[in-house]
């Protein structure tokens, strides 16, 4: 099998997703993927509107190459959250436009596709049809909050959203604290915001005090910040949730 | 404690450490990195030669606000790979010069700091000042690898390095197979350069025909690629691995 000549291309977007205030894209973007953005013509996205904003706001940077109306923007089918991306449905359709020697841009609706996100399994089906796959550097806000809790960063975890079920948190909780403690590894998860509050909550219920919790909420936004303690102190001094920002959990027991 | 008005600014570097031919430092970092690395003044770096370098490349983009010399740059203690950094000598002296009112860049060779590298206790004792902390988005070549592998972005744990001794290797590369299987959970692990075909030859040894193995080298560079393939597809067509640019190593089990 050649390798065709088109690419497929994991464009980072920002962290500002469903945020008030839009941050500069030039903050958080490197110019060259900027530029990348502005000359592709195909697109498969987590969300066409969305990429569509993106792009208007590459625009004011760097030109797009042809009309925003004149791209091919193609909506990726959606997995349930949580489940793995393993068994999708065949996906190489949307590769056809690589082969025919267009390169693809793969975008989610923040961050980085395929981590955190869905993506993923249409990564595998360039792979299964030999397309090179080339990801561009961008924010992540799971890497941004480990870096910034202060963290084992020799060895982390991340593991999704926990239960919504209030007993299956808890026990899922304290399974991951023991074995943050067992494998001396950070684990890191995620929450809707509007739940960022009641998550919140449950870890300081069920982790031990002496266990080190890291909260990360609107990384790379003006609001950012991060706050890294021991359970115990995180108890005798709350902080408030935002509920309208993304959040990222980050937890290591001693 | 009221909040001092110098932060610990977390500043990504680029990928092409220790490799031949540089890559344009707008091609991989966001101008608002660029713009702030121009304007420090005190930084902590984990070698300072190559922050000079760094801050070289950055002049060339932004000019620096006072001269390479005029700055302070102070190497941090390197804790010997692989171990838990939460140990360290104290670090609270380096971060002083927020307490006086001046932002303070970490700063590492490649990446992120903090990540598969020096730095977390620095972060650490900024936390235990009131210090806040910043991250700023920029390359890391375990999240780029793990979008690029196709493999589960929704479940994944980075465990650093893997033994040297040979019989050791293979129990742990077994190990996270199991581990991988029950958790559906991908795991990835990185190499000294020199030894990424020992590592590879190791992993083809020990792991089963239906693991999803990945590996991507010299990300962001030029020559950056990426294979997933079943370990068996692995044996049946063998990839030269290149010895003198990083790799990511990432594997799956069904």
């Amino acid at each position: 099998m050649t390798t065709p000549p088109g690419k497929l291309i994991l464009m980072p977007n920002t962290l500002d997703f469903g945020v008030n205030g839009e941050a500069d894209l030039q903050e958080v973007l490197p110019l060259g993927a900027i530029r990348i953005a502005a000359r592709l013509t195909h697109w498969v996205a987590e969300n066409a509107k969305t990429t569509r904003a993106f792009l208007k706001r590459v625009d004011a940077v760097v030109p797009l190459a042809q009309p925003l109306q004149a791209l091919s923007i193609v909506e990726l089918p959606r997995p349930p959250k949580g489940t793995r991306v393993v068994a999708l449905p065949d996906l190489k359709p949307l590769i056809q436009p690589a082969l025919q020697g267009h390169d693809i841009g793969l975008i989610s609706e923040a961050g980085l596709p395929a981590v955190a996100d869905p993506g993923a399994a249409l990564v595998q089906a360039a792979h299964a049809l030999g397309v090179r796959v080339e990801a561009l550097a961008g924010p992540s806000s799971l890497l941004l909050a480990l870096a910034a809790s202060g963290l084992n960063g020799q060895s982390f975890a991340f593991v999704g959203y926990l239960p919504v079920d209030a007993m299956q948190r808890g026990t899922r909780i304290r399974e991951l604290e023991a074995l943050s403690r067992r494998a001396g590894q950070t684990q890191q998860m995620i929450e809707t915001p509007y739940r960022n509050e009641a998550l919140l909550a449950a870890l300081l219920t069920h982790l031990r005090g002496d266990t080190q919790l890291s909260v990360s909420c609107g990384l790379t936004l003006p609001q950012a910040w991060t706050r890294t303690d021991a359970v115990a102190q995180w108890k005798a001094h709350t902080s408030q949730m935002p509920a309208d920002v993304p959040a990222v959990f980050s937890l290591l027991a001693p």
